[in-house]
């Protein structure tokens, strides 16, 4: 198995490229008759045909019939509209519980060629080790995958222990590897606002390395730390979530990323800065940043989001802008894809429809990879070594009295700090709960659906279990529900009623190496195994997406009411967003940025 | 005299501007009450304050009051336009008879902060260390001048001999310095669309180091050699000249450039593309190609073309977008240069109009440059060395002899070729002309026009004069125009009536190491000295305007009736454009490529 799926650059194609458009030479690949989608002039063009070699676009004209030879693949277009391939400007590969292969093999057949993606999950688990994995798996697909080096692992330095930290050196050793496309999404903005040198540090090996800083500013403030951050240079930024945010980031010279994941919804609220307000559409840009793979399986990927920013009343050709060119320019590679012109990687969609977008025909490289919704072409696996299928360390067998929570010594009642889920939102609220103490210890109580929450460590071993209490799922019964995928630390997050059935369902991870676990009333109903660092499945996404499937069917079986119930529990260890969350050294006063202690 | 003007990167500011943009640090300069036009989105927004700290934006904000310090200056803006700083895509410097320290001191009262410029007279004659030296002097200069490496010296191999020859093996050299931005026009168009591996080698080294290939497509001919052109890389063309042209070049993956220079009009014809065919303007940008130092004296540089934009139609920010980050993003200095954004170098105009563009304060990475077209800057000298300052080499004193054409033996009449001038026009006539022998010689015969023509061959000092006809200056009497300024290899040409005061021209030239010089009856009339290569004066730009003047005033004295006399004259030798030409070589047949004969 060759390690890289390599194509010729342009230079090394050059020759042959003007050969072919000159008439010399014939082209490994004719498309006749369709019309010419140009982002460059934003025009369509009917009547054109193209010319491909070495896997580039050598020519596009009305007529190249003359290119056509004895070994010339010869595809027909049959009047239909010849789009560039699809990039997604920003995106977690994890989100999708899937490797690299298994998610480029999901939307190859949704028009997908290139993808900009940020391993953050990995980094925290495995360090740049695991960064090295995805980005060697990266390379081996035949679309383009490129890697956006982690930039914060741990998210938040004092208030979690990672798997591993990611250290300005790791940045500047990543800037050189091939796959390297620039920085991932700088989270701590709070750091950059504060002159973190650590921060700074990375920023500036990836600026010294004349590639791209990926931006994160979660806040709705847009006065000074905002154009602070800017100061900084993030050159991008997803998390805006309304048309000021959009109008404010472009106008301080970075590009707005407009996501539409499986559980984000904000091209709506920002597009308008383009389609009412009549904003330069160039540096807007359309992304996904999480899917899961029952929205690949069922959906779509970008053109989804195409098809969304359309509906959202956005020009079709502008709309295609914003998943090609744009991408392409913003990443320093307008010369290398994301267009239909010579040179570029000779990366296609054929359409029937350009509002609708239906994805007939998908050509990357020169090659068909997808038709009608079928995958066409294989997507290589990396061989994982064992120290990325072995990444839960219990330390030993838990047991139900790891978590136990004891009550102060000799307390009848407490008062509870109590995480409270929010339907339909990250953010989480600081409750307070009165609870009755039994037998010294504090229970749970799904009568007024208060669960348990436990964050079990398992980078290094350490049998630590960091319990509290969250309110939301609406939980009942003897239940409980695992997950190694606990952003962005990744250890452990086990939600449930019962201590027997949290202790059994942890263990079950800890045997599987990783994923998620549901169990009711002494069995488990049903189970996503994620033995790649506790995150990915290399089962293909139709596999995934059944087994997620049946998770949340479980999760609904145990009494859970929640829409996006599996994230909310994800997200429960994250940190950085407000307002209570629990990490390996405690429960977390996310405002305030500090430990706080369980009870009042 | 320190040798580079050096501006601290971003990532080496990074920790000041943020602390300034959070309201931490005071800022170095803070601008007052203007309306910043803001060309990522394309907006002008009244009442916004602009700070700058290490020569780059900080931050601007509708109050940065709180940013002024003890040691802050302060320049109200008044309610001002704050406009970028403006961009020359694509210019040669040697075009104004100027070393670059003077020519930027021409155009930073003009609001020329950032020039792109293609030292290829220079490497014809001195070579690669000659475009070493326009590099240094650039790098000396307070605003931003990023050189082209030269692409083609010779620009006719086998049908010229230049002082030096450019070889894949510099341009690969050259794209380590730090002030090279990329390759200057590949003029050779017929070599890349037969794919000479020189040509492609240089293409490839200028692409392998993620620098830009600027083109030079001089054809009429959009079919399948333009298509081969692009396939071969160069990513953009200042050569269109019609609506048609600026189209293909954008549809093909190319940036069109549009030049208004003192003698070129091709933005009228071609913006046509932006505003009636309403494609979208991001690839289209402005550039000045070639400015004599009158026209930047009189009339203006960059701002001159901006305003002509505007007058031929062209919304204002849309123009403005042309020659500033439309031409940053197209050098990969998007994130450098371009606009008022946090990060950039603090490159800026204020102006009471944003129509007609009255430069009124021009700021340059943070400092104040030029005040209502006065400069207020130092614009400091290179210490050119003796051999850039004796580059013209004769070898001997020339006579009368020199410049004498011998008829055939026995001949009593001949059938000259002579190079017909054509009014306005840079391609040349092939004419053929009875012309009679007397004393064996044949003369020239002011009386219909035909005038001799001689190249002197410069660099080597050969001796070598070719000799042969012209016809259309109009010269009466006995007179000798010479000039060293030769398109492209820059030897000599000496046009007269006269072979006294044709000899008398040349020697002139060679004594003061070059430059232009006009002769009548005996006595020199005017003399414009170009003392560094025989191309360009550190003198100021009225110093060499003026002389300029003189000289046109000369030759109309000596009977000339020609628009651009003086630029006709000194393209005689450019023997990449048809009919006909002369080199130290001898006639060319341009229209075959090859050479011929005086004589039929």
């Amino acid at each position: 198995m060759e390690l890289e799926n390599k194509i010729k650059s342009w230079p090394e194609s050059a020759a042959r490229l003007i050969a072919v458009a000159a008439g010399r030479d014939t082209a490994d690949l004719v498309i006749r008759n369709g019309i010419w989608v140009n982002v460059h002039t934003r025009e369509t063009l009917e009547g054109y045909d193209i010319a491909v070699a070495n896997g580039r676009f050598a020519a596009i004209a009305p007529d190249l019939s003359g290119a056509i030879g004895p070994d010339t693949e010869v595809i027909e277009a049959e009047g239909r509209f010849m789009v560039p391939g699809l990039c997604d400007a920003h995106m977690h590969v994890e989100s999708g519980m899937l490797t690299p292969a298994e998610f480029a093999a999901a939307v190859i057949p949704h028009g997908t060629t290139s993808m900009f993606t940020d391993p953050h999950e990995i980094a925290n688990v495995l360090g740049l080790a695991g960064v090295k994995m995805m980005h060697d798996e990266a390379l081996m697909q035949p679309v383009n995958i490129f890697t956006q080096m982690p930039s914060c692992a741990p998210s938040a330095p004092g208030l979690e222990t990672t798997g591993f930290e990611i250290t300005p050196e790791d940045v500047a050793e990543a800037m050189q590897w091939p796959g390297i496309i620039g920085l991932g999404e700088m989270m701590n903005f709070p750091g950059v606002v504060a002159g973190d040198a650590q921060m700074l540090a990375e920023i500036a090996a990836t600026q010294n390395a004349g590639k791209t800083v990926g931006g994160h500013y979660a806040s709705p403030d847009l006065g000074a730390p905002f154009r602070a951050y800017a100061a900084g240079g993030p050159a991008d930024d997803h998390e805006g979530t309304c048309e000021a945010d959009a109008i404010a980031r472009v106008r301080n010279g970075m590009r707005s990323m407009m996501r539409l994941g499986s559980a984000w919804y904000d091209v709506e609220t920002q597009i308008t800065a383009v389609t009412e307000k009549g904003l330069d559409p160039r540096n807007f840009i359309l992304c996904t940043d999480d899917c899961h793979s029952g929205t690949l399986v069922n959906d779509g990927h970008m053109n989804r989001v195409y098809r969304h920013a359309v509906e959202c009343g956005c020009d079709p050709l502008v709309a295609l802008q914003m998943c090609t060119i744009n991408t392409a320019s913003h990443f320093g590679l307008e010369r290398e894809l994301g267009s239909i012109t010579p040179g570029r990687r000779a990366d296609l969609i054929l359409t029937s429809d350009l509002k609708t977008l239906p994805v007939e025909h998908v050509i990357a490289r020169g090659k068909t990879v997808a038709k009608n919704g079928k995958l066409l072409t294989e997507c290589p696996h990396f061989d994982w070594p064992e120290e990325a299928r072995d990444t839960v360390h219990l330390g030993r067998e838990l047991t139900e009295t790891d978590f136990a929570i004891p009550a102060p010594e000799g307390a009848a009642k407490v008062q509870a700090r109590v995480i409270g889920v929010i339907e339909n939102q990250a953010p989480t609220k600081a409750l307070s709960c009165e609870m009755t103490v039994t037998q010294g210890n504090v229970h749970p109580d799904p009568a007024r659906d208060i669960a348990q929450i436990a964050l079990v460590e398992r980078h290094k071993g350490t049998g630590t279990v960091t319990n509290g209490f969250v309110s939301g799922f609406g939980y009942q019964g003897r239940m409980a529900m695992g997950s190694t995928v606990a952003h962005d630390s990744h250890h452990m997050i086990v939600v449930g009623t019962d201590r027997e059935m949290m202790a059994a369902c942890a263990n079950r991870l800890g045997e599987i190496g990783g994923g998620v676990s549901v169990w009711k009333d002494g069995a488990e109903l049903a189970c996503v195994p994620l033995p790649i660092a506790g995150l990915m499945s290399d089962d293909p996404a139709q596999t995934v997406a059944a087994r997620a499937g049946k998770m949340v069917e479980a999760m609904a079986e145990c009494g859970c009411t929640l829409n996006n119930a599996y994230m909310q529990h994800s997200l429960l260890a994250l940190v950085v967003i407000p307002e209570i969350r629990i990490s390996d050294l405690g429960l977390v006063d996310v405002s305030r940025f500090e430990l706080t202690e369980l009870f009042e």
